[in-house]
């Protein structure tokens, strides 16, 4: 295994990742999807990530359906590690084929510095749980087991979080199946659950909590019971809450905003003010840093060339 | 060369850009930066896209130094393209390298359904024309217009436009260095030329239309100008704006809002109805699609395999 | 649909590829896996190329189960079609997902000038044909007949070619069960059926065919039979025969043995006579034809400035 | 800086490229080009792998002339690491920019596992030496060194290793100039020199090592002047030697043999036995490990769904 501790003396992001879940506190993951709004996260106060396959999906503008291949989601996860300084966990789907392809993510994932990975039990290729209505088979429940003991077996960092999403409530089964199949999953290496819900109301998580006893970290979304109050699932002992999906609809928003008000107005007078100065996108890339190494690696060449070129 | 017409019996991109341009009609282009915002832009009505360098790369998270490759670009520019019908006009540097990655890059564009490339006479690689203050020096006329004739020697729809920015007035020279370029760069094949100002009066602008003469048509970005009322740039004869970088400013200012306020409240309450709904995005991807195309293709395996996994 | 008459007046890749498929001459393809190895097969003086998944997946250096995503693999056929004038028929794996997935690769394909793919009627995730002894379990055959119209019927170019390979054979089912799924891919809209044996005589191939009646062109890869006449397949009425894995297997052992040999002796000279001189791989890379362009593009731009840096 | 020891008991890679240059021993690397001569070169014996830029370009079926990109490059590179357990130079042409694409290069370099990068002193985008006759103007040196100290100070592991090709005799200036290169580039950082010359004859490298007086590590790649009896180097003071693009061209030939004789052959016979049989390839692909993985990780699920698909 690899030192725990990184070179500039911080815990690693998988460290960190761990000790979110394990922590007794309840801990909050904000959604991103690409690289600004991984910073923008990190800069809100937020101390971990949720790289969402729906959101990654929507904004390369294709379906939440494996229409991305899991290297291009990989390339972007890179962009946005590279970019922050908090954990990130990969919102992974099935863990994108079978127990060999999810070694081989977990490999890509500690290499691009990832924190974690979710992966859920459904079967592959997917459908997002919140489109169509019917029931849906999952995963057959060894099978699933092989792809989190195999993905535990092959990591390097002892600290790399695998979590197994139980999607039995989402496909119409009982609690008892939940609780069953969290069970496995656990046993099979699983080092917290997220149980996810699509009702409106908590009842089902409470139920699930209730009747888990505290067997691993439980993690939720509340996408779907958002007006519960926070409170509630900190009393229930739930671990850490996903804000899933609020930067992409956010910027969603505000871009469907403007892009009719200039359009409408073919003018961005109304727009200006009310959107961010040019100068907080440099700041957000970074270019006070390249403005600071561009005097110690470059004696200012370009300033001697101008007369050569242009004189 | 290609036929103009489409198989679905629209024009091509190329040929709806060209038109543009070449129109009597003053034209807009909004920034797109992923594949949501590039449809975003179509829905509000825009009749093409700006693939802005300094927006792709703030959306990675990187600096616009070349930091993200230009293969990297062209596969985002895939994603836009996909999902939008209306031509996309990349921001291509200075065309990231000589005369030769030119070449390459306009025949990439071209087969991802791009339907031009702008390339600015700066040097390579290059400095983002609003950060920093000094004179830069340019690129070499005969070199830049050497890269001009090679992209448009080698394009395959004659409709594909390349567009030349002309950097001098940014770079700190007179009209008549932008005129004298401008001129070169159009003897050489440029289709359009792109006039950049950082002053925020349009005095340098109007006074480069003036010189001009309309030998070429002359697009503008009226960045840090844009208190100017658009009907000036109309009866000065200006072809094409382009709304540079107000779809990314857009989205980093709701998604800095949405981030603190879900922070402060550990609540989504706030922000819920104030982002647009799971639905919306889904709607954005073309859920409904998929939907009618499993209808089409698959037989709800799912349905009578979930009697079999789980009975 | 788009018109078939390439730009530069050739037939498209996939119209050539059609006419292979129904032509009355037994044709052939050979394997590449890289952009050299295409160029090499098409100076052969073959018509056309089988991008094996096997091979592809070989030189990645990864195995042939979906270790390498799609798109790394459309990575690598956009190198070879680009330098090729031939068609290339890929080797599609089970089109990397379902029906969807297959509508996306297509698009793909056919975006980065490939004229065709094989599917073939395994699971996926799946495992190659010559590895392992068991029997294996198919798709089902509604599935993928759904995938091939699927496919069929987002084609652009109407000449894109889906091949069917029916692996009923290999995966140890009856010659009957072959025929069948074969009838129900060619009424899906497969263009011609692949039909493959794992034995070392051509015994079910040829039961196979006698079966057939020539509803469809068929298609084999005479790997395992490789000692039967090619005559004999002539004979029986066989479109095309794919040489499947050859230039793989001849690199492999020529730089093993050059490897092996420089190695020992800590030296070339044994080796040098042996291998292909630079000046070849130069002139396969196109070195000629740049030169050429510096020429028109470039005033030899690299004399002037030598003068000023090194001067 | 992150400990020097790898998680399985092995030095880093880096801490092997580093042992390499800096023992009394005269090392090799052996040229790689994809995954599978990686593998090769490794099984061979070699303690390490040029991934020759030229090599790299040549399978990919383009010219060394930065028409791959960047991150293409890397990609591959990334399949050459995860199959071998050898450290891996890279061939890194100018460092693909300026000091500041340089730092973004060996950030992630270091992240695959890639041990070192040589980059030489030539312009961007640059022209291989071999090809075109005339005298070549060279990188500034004050901006070669910038690269270079930029370089040095982000690499993360200390012992990554950062090596200066000078290309002064290559470009027709005197050993007096590659001398002075060589200096201000080891006092910028340089971990070694590469000298390189176009000559048959070692006279030029000869006399720069004697000019040199070892004040840093040199490496030699002696493609042209291969005749030399590798002790001449020995007894110099070489401390490694690049058989740089060699494995490319065993496998060009090879390749280029094979596929004429089936052409005209139209059959395998004479080519079967010349070539890896396919359980070689099976081999370096690493089939066993996963057959071993599957009786740990899958409760052969494939028998079990066959009855239900099939019976």
């Amino acid at each position: 295994m690899v030192a725990k501790i990184h070179f500039d003396g911080r815990s690693s992001k998988a460290a960190q990742l761990r000790q979110m879940i394990t922590s007794p506190e309840l801990e909050f993951l904000l959604e991103a999807h690409n690289g600004i709004s991984a910073r923008i996260a990190e800069e809100a106060g937020f101390k971990g990530i949720w790289a969402s396959g729906l959101a990654l999906s929507a904004q390369f503008g294709v379906r939440d359906n494996n229409e991305a291949s899991w290297t291009q989601v990989v390339d972007m996860l890179e962009f946005m590690a590279d970019i922050t300084h908090i954990p990130i966990l990969l919102d992974g789907d099935t863990g994108y084929g079978n127990f060999n392809n999810m070694r081989r993510l977990v490999h890509k994932l500690e290499q691009r510095g990832i924190a974690g990975v979710c992966i859920e039990d459904k079967l592959f290729p997917k459908t997002n749980s919140f489109i169509g209505g019917e029931r849906q088979p999952l995963a057959e429940i060894d099978e699933f087991c092989g792809k989190i003991k195999a993905g535990k077996d092959c990591q390097r960092d002892e600290d790399f979080c695998i979590i197994a999403r139980v999607e039995a409530l989402i496909a119409g089964w009982e609690v008892d199946e939940a609780v069953r199949r969290a069970g496995a999953y656990h046993e099979a290496g699983a080092d917290a659950i997220l149980i996810h819900s699509k009702r409106s109301q908590p009842d089902e998580i409470l139920a699930f909590i209730d009747r888990w006893e505290n067997r691993a970290p439980v993690v939720i979304a509340p996408t779907k019971y958002y007006s519960t109050p926070t409170d509630v699932f900190r009393r229930a002992g739930v671990s850490m809450v996903i804000w899933a999906n609020h930067q992409i609809r956010s910027a969603v928003q505000a871009m469907q905003a403007s892009a009719r008000r200039i359009y409408r107005d073919q003018s961005l007078l109304e727009v200006e003010d009310t959107i961010a100065p040019m100068d907080e996108i440099f700041r957000l890339q970074g270019a006070e840093e390249l403005r600071a190494a561009e005097r110690r690696y470059s004696k200012s060449p370009r300033a001697e060339t101008a007369a050569i070129v242009l004189g």
